[in-house]
């Protein structure tokens, strides 16, 4: 038996500071249509898909922040990528910058949405590890005020059922800073996901210890992959990269196996697909042997990880 | 400032299964020797350093299951090691098989030990995740009853608050298996741990998946550099390595800084010293900054790693 659902990794080359939803949401439908003529079920776009990375500027007023935010889903500039959505029956990820209005006033969350080949959306997950800072730190090179623009998602890290390319599947979405942490895989892998959709807006540079910027290729797949062959699940890698407003940002999206491997990357800093053809069933190759969680999980063990978050001091224990 | 240790991962060949704790212990204090000679303050052996890997067969009798096991340590056949690393002033790190007499009874763990400069046992560790079965699986090309021949480990994860090389530092264990697990490395990061001595018997064949075998490799790095990385922290891996009684065992023991990086490695499946200089004050690179725990960890939403150990059905909640 197999489950193989065919997807694309649309990585985004950079989006400057005036270039309009308008505009971004034509290069999305042509990745779109480059992904359904290669066979693919599913198309995944990166994080914050729609304008350029704002949280790197600090805004004086709520107005200029909530320009770069999207009141509606599909709203009327994005109302075409759902369109030719349902038009091309192909399903896709995307990540924006959400305000919600709900009951207890106005929310700001960093977003993601899981839509099917109907173009309805049947998944929703707001960002949970948000990177940077809460003030205006003008001495950097360029700010990440993830922070301060938005709320910590309030959804956890929900676990879809749905059916993707004919097969039914348990899928996962997490955002940027989230692929960072092991815990955002095994919470979604203890729902018994098995393939995580993970948009990325990472610069090279990163101020605080500009002695590692060399490294941030290798920490983004070292994480993903490690991920991916922890919890026997697909990855599935998505950067906005290249130089956007003077910020370099990392590429190399890819979808990397169960196994670890990647199976396929983009090897541009541009507007660029990388497919892969993605059993479901294999992740049970790794499930039910080296991580089976049932047999070999000891989580009497692991109370520190839910029980503190920055750790405790073993010496005056 | 800096906190320079010099470390060195001794890494053995086979030991076969005749060959005599003694003799054995030549091997480890001629490996003492050259570490000493290359400047290092600590030497980390494997796990089960003793005697082959004696797992691999299923034994009918207990007596025959204890013989393998250490009554005492240091015990007679162990003293020299002791004694020697006294004369030389210089720690280590050692795995055996422990044999406790308790008040509640005998027990059985996979043990190591952090030993002093002054040939004093300053830590034990008793492995949490024991791989492979329990019960007589004579299918197996060879078998892996760690399962029925260990019971758990009963101290956690502990982090021990030493000074090594003149530098006062937090060190933990694990052992093997525990390196796939990420909340090995969590559990021990929280509590501030700066270096994990992480000795190992990897078999390449995995029976019941026999086509990841040539990934065994792959897998330990990514296990160990991912945990490094996530941490903060020095890895110390330490195989036994190389054409066992008809089992071929992973080598490539290595040390990896606190940024992920493999910053030293074995080239060889025989008795092999790696060394490396490692500033334990690089960890704060990292765990000031992108894993800041305190910052950006969200524990609140990390629930199911310690309620569930296989996992939950989303269907039906």
């Amino acid at each position: 038996m197999s489950r193989r659902i065919i997807i694309g990794a649309a990585q985004l080359g950079p989006i400057s500071r005036n270039e309009s939803r308008r505009a971004v949401v034509v290069r999305l439908i042509e990745l779109m249509r480059e992904a359904r003529s290669r066979g693919c079920d599913l198309v995944a776009f990166p994080e914050l898909a729609l304008t350029t990375f704002f949280p790197r500027w600090y805004f004086e007023s709520q107005d200029e922040v909530d320009c770069w935010f999207e009141r509606e889903m599909p709203g009327p500039e994005t109302q075409a990528l759902f369109d030719e959505a349902r038009r091309l029956a192909i399903g896709f990820y995307l990540g924006y910058a959400e305000l919600a209005v709900e009951s207890d006033g106005v929310h700001h969350y960093n977003t993601s949405i899981l839509v099917n080949k109907h173009a309805e959306i049947i998944g929703k997950y707001r960002k949970i590890h948000l990177p940077g800072h809460t003030e205006n730190e003008p001495w950097r090179r360029f700010q990440h005020l993830e922070k301060r623009y938005f709320e910590r998602g309030n959804f956890g890290f929900p676990a879809f059922h749905t059916s993707i390319g004919g097969h039914q599947g348990v899928f996962g979405m997490a955002l940027c800073n989230d692929r960072r942490w092991p815990e955002t895989y095994r919470v979604l892998g203890l729902q018994g996901v098995e393939m995580t959709f993970i948009g990325y807006n990472t610069p090279v540079h990163y101020s605080q210890a500009p002695e590692h910027d060399h490294l941030q290729a290798f920490h983004n797949h070292l994480s993903l992959q490690a991920g991916g062959y922890q919890n026997g699940m697909w990855i599935v890698g998505v950067a906005k990269a290249g130089d956007e407003e003077g910020s370099e940002l990392l590429g190399q999206s890819c979808i990397i196996a169960p196994t670890g491997e990647i199976v396929t990357m983009c090897s541009t800093l541009g507007d660029e697909l990388a497919t892969a053809s993605c059993d479901l069933d294999r992740c049970s190759e790794i499930r039910d042997n080296v991580f089976n969680f049932e047999q070999h999980r000891e989580p009497d063990t692991y109370g520190l990880i839910c029980e503190t978050k920055g750790g405790v001091d073993t010496l005056k224990t």
